[in-house]
């Protein structure tokens, strides 16, 4: 990184940054220059960052190229821009890919955290001014969730970043900032999973798993995973998260849902679509029971967004709900989800499976996809 | 009526019954036998029994003839079956086409009205030994959600009928056995209206508007009502039950949802679906506001079964739930709700457009397909 800064002014940043320039392409590392911030904004230094799913669903898919991906990620404020009080030059951040304005209509209610401000950014730019801080030899490079964590430095709005204490960890509470708070608050702002009840979760990866390690923590008395992937359950599931029953539906001829049904005597208590596949919503609203079956769903569908359900799942007294980011308000509840694993409270450790400098993210990549890790680790350079 | 029965043993009625014979065809009066309850049975004395849209909505479209339609009624105990100590000879009844058994799990539960015993009956049939307690010359005749009260004496399940009180009028408060009960439980029960929130309902016939009354007695600060009939704004609508605003789809240019969020300032806090429109769901969920928009979907579809929607609208925070007799348990709350109808602390003579005699039955269902009335109320002969 070369800075050109001078003592109060920040100036541009020329560091690395590995920058997606096709759909489905291999990451290309490249020399970036990052803005400084702009008001309202910060510039972080990104310490590690971790790969979510998402990532990979919008690097296949969409069509904003080149950019920068990256959302998962934990850092160091460089330098703030004008007007930003809640942030000095050195603070322990997460950045988040759907903000907290604090000032806007859900930001104030308590039933929601769909911020109309800092909310889910789509089009690969700054919310605000819908430009970007970020190019290379002069070419514009978009943004993902307002985030773009792939990047030795990175621009976020001071409302997409929270403070986290000095002493935790940046390199393991970066999963905080997206997959495993994203679990956590399913099972527990969402759902609200009671005691003794049970759950079926569709899809073991970090989301699903963290979905398992809420209902256990909430004493859950049958956690059932469903994954084609018997690795998923081999290697992490059972061990460490609280699943008590892996269903492979590979290895069943009838649809998995009538064996929940069976094994759960009459269906499932809460069930959570973790995959984003919009067919599983389905299976999932029918692993419910009737009268108070709850389906709560988390994934982004790769293809198909129609969720669709027979009338009569819903007649008989099910209801589906959606999950954004476990319903957390980033800068009100991070914090403590951040001290709940200091204090040994919450597992996050567990869901580790790589960890990769920033080089071979590709790599990291390839696991994703091929099923082979949970969460893969990027540590950028010092 | 003609009885031969001795004083202990109810023996076989005959009596006049409307039957449907063919799909869509006029219901025709018979002479019906009606057979003595058998054991947890009662046979009652419909008094009065109003139309509700499920028995047209089951009469054009289902296979089960020759069949004895009418499910919302009220009566006298004629006799009682074996094991009956609920109900004597005398007591006035509403008859439920959702039963109440008390003992099973969903019974027992506070969060289900689902009875596994004498939940919705679906073949035509008792459900305790899948037989028919109607036949005309012999051949039997098939019963309708277990209640068929388009008959001067019908059989049903002990646990499919509520005593209430000798004072309530039975020619009033047989509209509280199905459609106003079920939209003020979807109002009060299912979504739980909170003071001074934006509720939107698409369909106002007596189900919706009862949701309306529903909505208004929590306190809602904007009821819109949306119906493709001018008529129901003008005579009912506005005056009796708390829609604030009308909306008719037909004199917009731009999807109705459009104009809900723009004149509720961001989407309802609760919409419902009261026509029985599968597509209509989905327009629901989008008239809904983000982080806490409830859809709450209470009708039976006379086509298209599948609800679908764009996964965004649950990855925004929405949430879509199914309502079933507004989630009423019938035994342990409809006596109550007859009470707030005789304390006036609810309407149900409001919604009355006509009274006819149980001969003129044909002409109730006329109306109410050509969308002439809200509830007609048919009286049995003395």
């Amino acid at each position: 990184m070369s800075s050109s800064s001078s003592i109060d002014q920040p100036n541009v940043i020329t560091c690395k940054a590995m920058v997606a320039w096709e759909a489905g392409k291999d990451l290309v590392m490249e020399e970036v220059e990052v803005s400084p911030p702009q008001p309202q904004e910060i510039r972080v230094k990104v310490i590690c960052t971790s790969l979510c799913r998402t990532d990979i669903t919008a690097w296949e898919s969409q069509a904003i190229f080149p950019r920068i991906f990256g959302h998962e990620a934990s850092g160091i404020v460089e330098s703030v821009g004008e007007g930003v009080t809640e942030f000095v030059k050195g603070d322990h951040v997460l950045t988040v890919f759907t903000g907290e304005c604090k000032t806007c209509k859900h930001c104030e209610s308590k039933k929601s955290n769909m911020c109309q401000v800092l909310g889910l950014e789509r089009r690969g730019v700054m919310h605000s001014d819908q430009g970007t801080r970020f190019s290379v030899k002069g070419k514009p490079v978009y943004h993902y969730c307002a985030v773009s964590s792939f990047s030795e430095y990175t621009v976020v709005h001071s409302g997409c970043a929270v403070k986290v204490s000095q002493q935790a960890p940046l390199e393991k509470i970066c999963l905080l900032s997206c997959g495993v708070a994203a679990g956590l608050g399913a099972a527990w702002n969402v759902a609200d999973i009671s005691k003794g009840s049970i759950v079926v979760i569709f899809g073991l990866g970090t989301v699903g798993l963290a979905v398992a390690q809420g209902a256990k923590l909430r004493g859950a008395s049958q956690i059932i995973g469903v994954d084609i992937n018997p690795e998923k359950y081999e290697k992490v599931a059972a061990k460490c998260f609280g699943v008590t029953d892996f269903l492979n539906p590979n290895e069943y001829n009838e649809p998995i849902q009538q064996v929940i049904k069976r094994i759960s005597g009459g269906g499932a208590d809460y069930s959570f679509e973790c995959i984003g596949n919009t067919g599983m919503v389905t299976t999932a609203l029918q692993s419910c029971c009737d009268g108070w079956g709850l389906t709560v769903t988390l994934g982004v569908p790769k293809t198909n967004p129609e969720i669709a359900s027979h009338y009569s799942a819903f007649l008989s007294g099910k209801t589906l709900k959606g999950s954004l980011f476990g319903g957390w308000k980033p800068k009100s509840d991070l914090p403590s989800l951040v001290n709940k694993y200091m204090n040994r409270e919450i597992q996050v450790d567990e869901f580790i499976t790589h960890n990769l400098p920033f080089e071979d993210i590709n790599k990291a990549f390839t696991l994703m996809r091929e099923g082979k890790c949970l969460r893969c680790v990027i540590h950028m350079p010092n």
